[in-house]
């Protein structure tokens, strides 16, 4: 008998590592051994979701909607989607411009096939969600980290961004930021779309956190001049209707694109269950007031952290403009941010993402999810600044 | 302005033909006009999922489980699949032996991104299901058919698979078939694993109709001796429990390749709604006189078309021994499957699929699907073998 096969070259490359992961694990097995810890790790709402929603999913189960759907979502849905992405973007977009995804990180994947052939460089920001290497790998394109820096806010600087443009594929860029909470403001988009418009680059436009933005507006560079036809956007009810685990999201971009990427999903998953849709389409109907409320406790606790944070000896808080993060730089301790994150789990019994897990140029840092309620929200950031202070 | 850029190649090579789909598709536009056709098309039941599984997602929803959940699925489900996969296989499976997909289409690609490299050669048995060539062309790979023929049920043939195998690195069978209602018999299953082992070839294995038997057993190739090592085997809750748009279903493999392709999932969905995976296990822990229900009217229809097309002129009924499809050669009527269909649904307003839209070895057939209720069936059928009868 011989040898099994070996793995595809580009299964066995998929950096299964759980780099920068070490203090949330560690966290997860001190919780499991029965110790109280505040975690400030993942991007979930403290809330599930909301009953109304899960009672629209089950009338569309019970109503008969258990079969197949349509592979690029119900027709209703799309529609629902493209005027929603109208009446926020300002750009014509109609049904045929939208494909329902299981979730946003099917849609990541997706655009990142469509726009990559394998061995094509794919840009990303960094920081960047722990997501995007991999994502990158998997549709066989060789994943770029553009730097940036703290003192920028972490927005990328044109000019770096086309040095490292030539012969790239696709830039994924995602605005409101996850893990830095920041905001891109026109400037940088027009900056953005400039030079991928000059390297003829894909924008891939990571956009899920579009309805938590405490400071600004949020601007989709799909609306930006000749953007629409090179830009494609990610989606999800997960982050504004906290319906993380229904896994359901979009991808907008050109017709052509659409028709393509609904062969893609007949090949990667056949769809998003109806009862889903159904589901999503009822949440959407329900309208900003809705998203607002689910915005709300990450507003609070955001003013909540401006308030306690201020003029604290040894971090120092970035704009927190958007998002359900905040991002500290604690470089004035002297210490990494896995240093400081692996103390703080350790001597205060708070776990946090150290910005070592996010690429390369949030080192120094720690990103902070406002995924607890107020009360034990504020006391952990006193906490927080309290060990800081005792550092520096 | 420059051009938008131009999509990847391996996209634009996706084909999004819908050959084949045209009598389908003409049926749909009939019945959308107010004509009444009798559908004997998709593999779907004519039941909708059962309450009781409806119930216990609504349940589970309801209680909470509506985060994300684990990506390679829960540990209950894992562990229940795997149980399952034990008992029904001999073959010794555990919880990491398995991986939760949202459906078997997932899987299938899944397993192909696990076997191939960008450009590796991929075998399929011909007649296949509609999705095989596009999901192994979004693996990168290159779809070659292996043909079979009418008179051996449409069975692989161990030499001409050998003729085809050097050099290529995985090969995709699917027992029982569809869309032919046949099921390979040990002999069959020893020949495949012979060529696989010989020449290296990863075995995917497609067994989502496992609970569809008429005639015989069900013999999953991964419990042959040697064989578990290099067979990836897609399981579904579509066919069993009549849960198509749930979009859930499983890969058994490796554990090594479980893991890597855990990180694919990660990238490409990031796992299943937890309240479908409860469902899926609620379902499964009905047992097996659950599934007998939902197979019944299969077998029930079946009876009824062995007794209707038994001797009649123009028409051959091929051995009906799995799944919810019946095979018609209508060669002896000198017409083409695909002229037949289209005759039968513009003349006596049923429709079924041609043997050409699985590939070429079924030229000159008919896939009927049995998803019409008993009576409308024995009517179809009536019709069809009155049909054929006129033509020879």
């Amino acid at each position: 008998m011989t040898n099994p096969p070996a793995l595809s070259a580009r299964l066995r490359g998929l950096d299964g590592s759980t780099d920068g992961w070490s203090v949330f694990l560690r966290a997860r097995a001190m919780i499991a051994a029965g110790t109280k810890v505040t975690e400030l790790t993942i991007g979930e709402h403290d809330i599930g979701t909301d009953p109304a929603i899960l009672a629209a999913m089950d009338a569309a189960a019970r109503g008969g909607h258990t079969g197949y759907a349509a592979v690029p979502g119900t027709d209703t849905l799309r529609t629902a989607v493209a005027a929603r992405v109208s009446a926020r973007t300002g750009v014509p977009t109609g049904r045929d411009n939208v494909l329902i995804t299981p979730g946003a990180q099917a849609a990541l994947f997706a655009a990142h096939m469509a726009a990559l052939d394998p061995g094509d460089r794919a840009l990303m920001i960094d920081p960047y969600y722990t997501t995007y290497p991999g994502t990158i790998a998997a549709a066989g394109g060789v994943p770029v980290a553009v730097p940036t820096r703290s003192r920028d806010g972490f927005r990328p600087d044109p000019a770096t961004l086309a040095e490292h443009a030539a012969g790239a594929a696709s830039l994924l860029i995602n605005t409101p930021n996850n893990p830095t909470g920041g905001l891109y403001e026109r400037a940088t988009l027009e900056g953005i779309a400039r030079v991928v418009t000059e390297h003829g680059l894909w924008l891939i436009s990571d956009e899920v956190y579009d309805t938590q933005v405490w400071d600004g507006a949020h601007l989709s560079p799909r609306a930006l001049p000749g953007m629409a036809g090179r830009t494609l956007v990610m989606g999800s009810m997960s982050k504004s209707h906290a319906m993380t685990g229904s896994r359901i999201g979009w991808l907008v971009g050109p017709e052509p694109v659409i028709a393509r990427l609904t062969d893609l999903a007949t090949a990667t998953n056949y769809g998003v269950p109806g009862f889903i849709q159904d589901a999503a389409e009822f949440a959407l109907a329900q309208g900003t007031g809705f998203e607002a409320e689910i915005a709300a406790p990450f507003l609070r606790r955001r003013a909540l952290a401006l308030d306690i944070l201020a003029n604290r000896p040894g971090l120092r808080l970035l704009p927190a403009r958007a998002a359900m993060y905040l991002m500290l730089d604690i470089r004035p301790t002297g210490l990494s941010g896995l240093a400081f994150a692996d103390r703080l789990l350790d001597e205060r019994r708070i776990a946090v993402m150290p910005g070592e897990a996010f690429g390369t140029s949030a080192a120094g840092h720690l990103r902070i999810a406002m995924t607890v309620e107020d009360g034990g929200f504020a006391a952990a950031l006193e906490e927080i600044a309290e060990f800081a202070r005792s550092l520096s």
